[in-house]
């Protein structure tokens, strides 16, 4: 019976999860090597896999859930709604569900502390689900985060105050819809690395978070890098891996 | 009896359009005429009119100037490079050029001193050419014009300094292009009205100004206006327009 | 307890709205002084901060409405339905609902007559609720408003009745959609300085707006300046910004 | 018999494709061949085909030329300069440049006097090189054609006198750059059919002739036909075929 | 006296603008003079006026409809679903509903018998709708139409046997969607004026019908004029213009 | 061992990445040895790799030749001026340049004839040098190409004689720039797998090629498939690569 | 005599119009004629004609299906839900839903199998529907189709052990969302023809499938053509036409 | 007290911006103390300002650098040919050329050698400028640098071997036209943190780099972030900041 077979059962209700991960663990395919590796490899680098749930069926979520549930991984379901949380919980009574990120985590034990420092900022409240998913990501990857949110430039003064945060961070995530100038204002105050995330905060022709993507790319501060808009996720896992060269050193010369 | 007043009489039904016609026909050829009624209004309301030079023939410049100085009109030709001075200047000794606003004026007597207070703010070096020109054409049009430049939004340790300045303005224009933040970091500091005038000055993705358009357009301040890109001009004209307003009163309940 | 403990508790639901408020006042972190400077600033300029509705749950808009109204800001909810008015109703019952502009409005007091002369124009009827919003906003920074709607470019006869109300104007806010022509025209007929607001009002190619946007942009009548698609708040702040220069005097020379 | 009377006595089954194929090779080369048909249904109807100058080599252009002229073709070459022209003089001494239109035409015999009323009205003057083209074309297929030129809407009382003419026509081709809000004011004036043309005058955010072009097709007048940018020939084509109706009457009932 | 012939008096000069305004306000609110002007027009020129129906609430179109029928107007509703018409129906129990034109029409009286010959030709049958939209509008302006549907390019074989019918035009509209060739082919084979009438008809990068658009404003064949994308109303009315002229003669020479 | 069985001994776990780093060095310097492998893949296939000229200095096209050349490998240069040919057949007599593709070609030896049938369409002259680019890439991969240009959809009578011609071919590349209409017409007539080649010929709105492309990636005919604007190297290529099947048979159950 | 054959002899000169017209008369009303016609055509070639449900009402779908099944052909409805499925079932019992690939099929008999050999390939999961469509498309034209999912870029390890297979195809079929790799990463360890597919699978900036598209039209990989995005269908049946050349053989030299 | 903290006492109330502005204006001319702020920035940060050269002037560029070499700064000008240099050299004798970049160095002192590891990784020969200019940036701004160039994924065996080298690094910088696939291969090979840089490398629909750009963004491997089309100094800045970050350890826990 292929691996192939064995996920079709499942998905045709003929096959329990349970029974399906048995019989995975217990074979040896192509496909159950190469499955394992990447499951092997999240719990050993520390970066969840992320399940986007738009567009999935609460059954295909449980389903993913449940295999990566069942090989110790560290689930990160995002753009999830309570909704679909309460069919979890059902299954999953571990799981959690995270409001402010629209995400469920489910873990495969209490986390060990954060290491090193990420700040991650947001422009507006608007923007905090997707700063929220970004802090989650990095969390669950092993750093540790501060949040600042609300500091937009129309304000300055709500950020100036917060400028030793800011420089005592590994890396910065920075998040910013309508003309998404944040990054730039920051980046000319703090000379730490910073991702920046554009949101589709804005209406008419910010075109779904395109103005802001635009202004990040063409920063008049330079070293700024961007992730797609909205995707607060990237952004999580990028500074985890920046955080974490800083945490543990990296090659020094 | 002007153009315009015969118009307005047309309209008011003073004079019926056989005899508008019939007196606008006296006064020169059908094509002199209608330049006739522009000149008219421009010199009484102070607003010049451009001469957008690129696609132009020297000769083409040369002929528009020439029936605008014959009417004793404010001659302003934008972008115009110093090749294209030098013909000019062969034949209207009195031209000016002015190298940073790439524009030639042309101007009928000493112009009078500006009146109330115009400040022009520029984000980069390269955006000076598009705040010259709106620093002329506001100048032309009769406005008192204070220049701040160079004070982009990576170094705002430059642009505080002058917040006394910007705050005495009675309209400002703000220049920038890349990401185009400024205007919105402005205008969380003064609570003056704005002219944010996008420039192409950027590469790749700035899109030969869009990017700083739309960011211009989308800002978290409320009340800043936009004009097209690179659009100097359009800019100091608008300005002068607020600029006059404040000066002279207008309509107070 | 800090103030962004306070809010999270207010979301929670752990924290009623009044109490918190309470907290809030008795308080003087950093984060309520740069609020109250935002605050103070409002009624000291008369510029009202807006809700913008779209996206917002009924009870965020009810809580920022809360905290708005504790400090005597007048409050501005825009692109607001009836359903949500009911729920605001049954908290703030002096709370006013504007059905043509959409919009909601609780004033701390009643509003001192306008003063100068905002002149407000639609091309169309659908072009309405903009126009609306527009004035609603110029009209609670203290501006005086004149409506004058469904004058569009296909019908020139409608417009020129009216050139006397659009001359006597400080400002003029020019609301179109469709191919967004109707700025040009008043431009061309009226020497007023010109805020012109776009609207997604059209059809396919018109692109929700955008061909009426890029219309205004490229006007061929110099001093338009223009804010974002159905933007009639921005519009309307403009507009009162530049009013108040008319009617307070500023820098005179 | 003509090349495309054989094909219709293919088509009607009076001819083999064999037999046709046969006489067709009869008449030359393939090439030839082709070339004649298409030959041949221009001076029957009068609509001439155009040499779309840019991106030819001379010795291109005079090949087409010489083809054309042999078998008794009017030519119409567009967007071709004074040098060009130079060359095709050399060897055909008959040709003529019309310099507004830039365009050179090489025709059999003295044309016929036009027939019926094509009225071609231009915004500004930097859009008449394509109304010429749009004249020229309309006259080579037979057309009387009026020019009203340098009428846009920002002066409309240089539009409102010729009223009585643009009603006297059997179609109006309008031809506006920049904001292209011509068609649509005069569209609201006069209840005759209307191509209109967008042009690539202006700069920055027109797009190349896109932003009127897209306020073009979205007119809030109905009734308005657009051909591409910058396509005076197009339009003067059409023109012609819907003036030839008028003159020639057509389908009655 | 009509309100035309006011407003042509006072262009005209004949009439003061105080004294046409009197006569005006006479004769009904300020709104209903102005809608007056427009129903007065209508009626004479046989060009109908079309009430969009998306976006707006039914007893909008209600209203609408009853001032207009209350004026001898001829009403034509587009886009508008059977639950609006039950609506109508209720009130004007002479409505009719178009079911493929998706339009409720109501006129004053039996339509007198159409003139002249539009045919109205569309790709395929999910073009019908657009294309039904065309023939009604064409028809109330007082066209006689003739339809020829399911004709796209993907089988020539269909449309090759009705050439006879599509020479016998005064006019043609051709409607089609998806990659829009069907106008192209066409007026390889006919040689009389065309209107065509890009659909939405498609999905992914058929972009809502920008690419069937695009297609048709690029044709090889000259002489082809476009509308806006689904602008069957629009279409329509060209046509009737068009073959107005045809029918009425127009100016001859 | 080739080098493409030490890669999957790599990705089997077979070999270690060191001791296959050892023997990939062993058979030369890095570079050389990949570029071998590309050069090996190239003459066993017989799909000619092509040196893409434009903006690349002579120097580097000779250079890459050189190593070509050394390697018994077809050599074809694209998008070649007369000048960049000049200076190649100095250093390489034996080079041909083929003047209707712009387009330079050396090859080891005598090339044998081609097999199978590969037809190459064209809509219009100006398509021919990206339809010739195409016939010299499937002619140096092997096939066999047949020609069949100026047969665009503005004069039908012109393609149907060749419809034998078309049904007999294994593959059609069908070019056509402006409306890019022609594939849908031949597809609709002809069942054959077709590889539809946009060019940007036209200009204005046809966007340099994207209006064909999108046209031939909307077609009505299913089963079109599409390459890049002007690519028409990757037309050959791909038609080669198919022609080959119908040649060699392939996999026949 | 089929209407193919009817068209032929009159194309062939062997039959004259008005005789084929009545021919076809007989057989039944225009509509169904030129229905006949293509149902004729399909059962002949084998490439089935597919209904695309989106937009159609389950009358128009059953309506369609019921025309086909009359006349033998099969039936492939795409993009179909569940529940249209139920209403054809009613109608038609012998009709198959295929949840994965969202796809209703009704074939006139029991498929022969299929032959050669069709390779689809999916990069991710949510890839597989479209990857589907393909499938069944291919299968129902004739071909023994493989599936290979899941094999994005970012898992090369699960790509590579199915080389052989890949290598074995007459032609691969490679569908993708997000950035599209894939067929270049394939194109770059396999020499057979590649169609590729860009799904629309992503968010943001990957625009529905623009991304993608754009990605594959790009490929360093000369050789890869392309069909709109999300298009299975059209991918299929273009596959199946390549795999029948290498079946039959086609032309071979 | 340093400038920094003299803003520092402005924004926390500490200091009064007149006072501030004397103290600033104490220190020299206005424009030199900020100049002196951004100088002394860069040495102590070690990130070099770069001069963009395009559209620059010889003697602007000169002026620039003199003044930061009087400064004891490090220059970097971007984009300058080889005659700028000359033009250079004679002022700068110690500035250096570096060809494959295309840029201009002109360092105080021999710089110390690089510490920790940047890989930039390049897919074609033509992404090497853009590449180069990542180097030196980096290596100006303290990093140790290794290349990797010409491994693109048509060619995976190319890449395969210096997985050892990459997996090695700190951050890599990955640069890729084309398709812009590269990123996300090597991305699921190798767990460092990735800077990409999309090149405007390929052509007509790779839309001078949006192609890649767009790729880029999404990518189906998460953590990947991307600076501007050919922007090389940027990444290269962005990667010496993580880098650093490596070196020198920053916040651990």
């Amino acid at each position: 019976m292929s691996l192939e077979e064995i996920l079709s059962d499942v998905a045709a209700g003929k096959l329990s999860v349970a029974e399906a991960a048995a019989r995975l663990r217990a074979k040896g395919t192509a496909e159950l090597e190469f499955a394992r590796v990447d499951l092997d490899r999240q719990r050993r680098r520390g970066i969840p896999e992320a399940i986007y749930c738009p567009g999935k069926q609460p059954e295909q979520v449980l389903a993913i859930m449940a295999v990566m549930e069942e090989h110790g991984q560290t689930v990160l379901a995002t753009r999830a709604g309570r909704d679909l949380f309460e069919r979890v919980r059902e299954r999953f009574p571990r799981a959690q569900y995270h409001e402010a990120a629209r995400a469920i985590t489910l873990t495969p034990a209490e986390a060990p502390e954060g290491r090193g420092r990420v700040v991650v900022v947001s422009a507006g409240t608007a923007d905090v689900p997707v700063a929220e998913e970004a802090c989650l990501a990095a969390e669950l990857a092993g750093a540790r985060v501060e949040r600042l949110y609300d500091v937009g430039v129309a304000g300055l003064h709500r950020l100036v105050p917060h400028l030793e945060l800011l420089r005592s961070a590994n890396v910065l995530v920075i998040v910013a819809g309508m003309e998404g100038a944040l990054p730039s204002v920051v980046g000319g105050l703090v000379d730490r690395p910073i991702v920046a995330v554009p949101t589709s905060v804005g209406y008419s022709t910010q075109l779904g978070g395109l103005t802001a993507l635009l202004a990040m790319l063409n920063s008049c501060v330079p070293g700024i890098t961007v992730v797609n808009v909205d995707n607060g996720y990237g952004a999580g896992v990028a500074a985890a891996m920046i955080n974490r060269a800083a945490v543990e050193g990296g090659s020094r010369n």
